[in-house]
């Protein structure tokens, strides 16, 4: 937002970007163990804005979209994104797509066969492609099995960590949430240990960060960490 | 939903409740510490169908609701009721109301002033008045102050207690509240001393019950106790 | 809600209810073009309780729905009911699923191929299956596509009709929503024939009700149309 | 997100911002008609890392906020921000607050009294205060009064406004959305003029566009205009 010089000057109210948004669409993602997986994805496509754009231009959007129906991935993302450059004669073109992941684990029986992880990619393209992968790891209250009588065992959920990536090379979703779950892990056997008495936000986004750092497909990361408290939460951020 | 015995009776095919909801209006609740309390709720009303009912009718709804602005609360809606039904020449009227309401607590001063509670209330009026009133406690895990070191203290959320009350006699809000978080600590306790390993949803909800039975002004109630799991919720319910 | 008469009386604090709720899964149901569907769940599942029952019972709800992994729908859920009752020794069963539908259409190209419907299913088993099916369906301002200069075409929603059906016999979710839309159609004629000037929650509820009434296989329904005013939505039901 | 160029520089792995986060909290803001309005608001409050952080210094966070208790808003925002660079020795600091606010309106008695309009407000102090408002206003269907018999004249939501703004001086949260409404206005009158068939987004976008920039006391301005789509929106973005 910069000041207003001229506010005669009527080129500049300017429109910037344009296009759907919230477009509830089944996708299926890459899955390391069943080589796809089924999801519904939440989709926003918009280009900076083309210099002869009429109304009727939005329907170009869903065309789009409905051409990769059931397509949809990591892999089609530039696909979309030069047909919107084209089609829209657009300078820069964006899609993100938000989604539910199922991680499968060979878990005991009672645990659920199949775990929720809250996902989303960013997509842009103007000259070269960029990529921004986006996923939400839960935190639970570390279960103390050989805890003295006294000591609640019940679950409850401490916390979520927030993990944005770059990519030098390709990754499975499956192995940055196993890069986050490790540190995860770290944190919790330093309690047990008896190196630190409790989980705390800064403490555990350095090790998700440490852990990140260590991946060599991962280019760039930011890690948000998140402990509910009672009626609110506390939080620590970084990036790399 | 009953069988269609005979599909051609038109009359069967009759509107049973009209009505306005999720108006969003602020509304003054009474408090026990500071007298009032300026709060925002989210109002239904309707009316079970009057019989010349005409969709202008709607606006007489908001007119009545408009009439009580700033002054809605427990006292009058007896009032909102008779009038809905007068207006409306309705043989029953509902309202619904839920709002937020913030407990003043002199704790210490790094603990947040005032804690959120969700409520709502159901009040209905045929030949009587009939009121309903739900309030949810969070029920955090316990903070184990005197742990030996390599026990996690942070918070986390346990899950929640959500009671529903019929009155005898007037009670308030804080007092429901207070009789559910009595529980809440008895349960605790009974962990500190070793002769409960873990909180349950079961063993908390028979104590939230046993609380409410106490107290000479609630007619009857209802309890279910959520506990977060990762990833879902178990929980247990009673009715009396 | 009873009253307490002797609050002595402890055997009247018992537990009512117990399960698990929103877990999270991946699910098939039957799509009436494409044999089958993948999309995501929403699960609860509980029962009365049974005489015996421990906390650690709560994990064979998980235990059965992980050995229904992945197919689960209409079919299914005489047996996990069946399960459920005989594993957790229960007197009646309830499970509780809802999911995202989406219907393929063979629209213009600039229309979504994919349109979203949200619905439910709630089954439950004592000596009898009873099985209820809700969806929520969209109401859209109509078109006004040979409309005079200076009449608004954008679209824009006007509200939604949310019906619940239960069954003589098997009906494709399809053929539901066909027939709550073409009662949606039928009350555009009106407008467009001048019969009417407006859409109206009880015109529109009456006429969604004869709709249903005339499908050999729904056995009752319940209609509740909303219509999203400035700031709040007025709504009228209906139930047979 | 910059490249890890050493991963072995654990100097990099650094927490760059603490804070507490949805703190629903009541407060007060400036009311044009009332001066003060109650309301509820959910508050986040950070800092960039000060250099000798301890997890227990959360607890400064609420302390700041409970001593403005019941008194903050736009006056205060500058007292709460410089108490949290002290207090918690850091570079710069940070609030954002949200919150329902109600323009009272002096409407017919059909109409609701009291209309909610959701806001924020982020506030920032490194060596200067930086202050941005956002509200959104919604966007109804024009209702054709004076329609032929034939077109439909319910209401129905079109779309939204999203605008933020940064200040010269002060202005009213009320004079804020009244520029805003005048530019729905100007373009509903142009299709009732014929000089345009239908709401665009481009097109309102330009005209609240337009409208902000002849405010003497706003200094730069984003909007977002959305339309509700079947299952999706579409919308554009200007920013000046």
């Amino acid at each position: 937002m910069k000041d207003i010089q001229n506010q005669e000057d009527h080129r500049r109210i300017n429109i910037k970007k344009v296009g759907v948004k919230t477009i509830s669409y089944p996708v299926t993602v890459l899955d390391k163990a069943r080589s796809k997986q089924h999801t519904i994805a939440t989709v926003n496509m918009y280009v900076n804005l083309p210099h002869h754009f009429k109304g009727t231009h939005m329907s170009r959007f869903v065309e789009i979209l409905n051409r990769f129906h059931g397509e949809i991935g990591l892999s089609s993302f530039h696909c979309i994104l030069e047909e919107m450059k084209e089609k829209l004669e657009a300078e820069a073109a964006h899609i993100e797509m938000s989604f539910a992941y199922f991680l499968s684990e060979n878990a005991a029986p009672e645990t659920l066969k199949a775990t929720r992880y809250e996902c989303s990619m960013h997509g842009s393209l103007e000259t070269e492609d960029e990529l921004e992968f986006q996923v939400v790891v839960p935190v639970s209250l570390p279960l103390l099995e050989q805890a003295e009588p006294g000591l609640p065992r019940s679950p409850g959920e401490w916390g979520r960590a927030i993990v944005s990536v770059t990519f030098r090379n390709f990754i499975w979703i499956e192995d940055i949430i196993g890069c986050v779950q490790q540190a995860i892990d770290t944190e919790q056997q330093t309690i047990f240990n008896g190196e630190q008495r409790s989980f705390s936000v800064e403490s555990l986004t350095r090790k998700i960060g440490t852990s990140l750092a260590q991946e060599e497909a991962i280019k760039g990361f930011s890690v948000r960490v998140e402990n509910l408290a009672r009626g609110y939460s506390t939080f620590a951020t970084m990036e790399n």
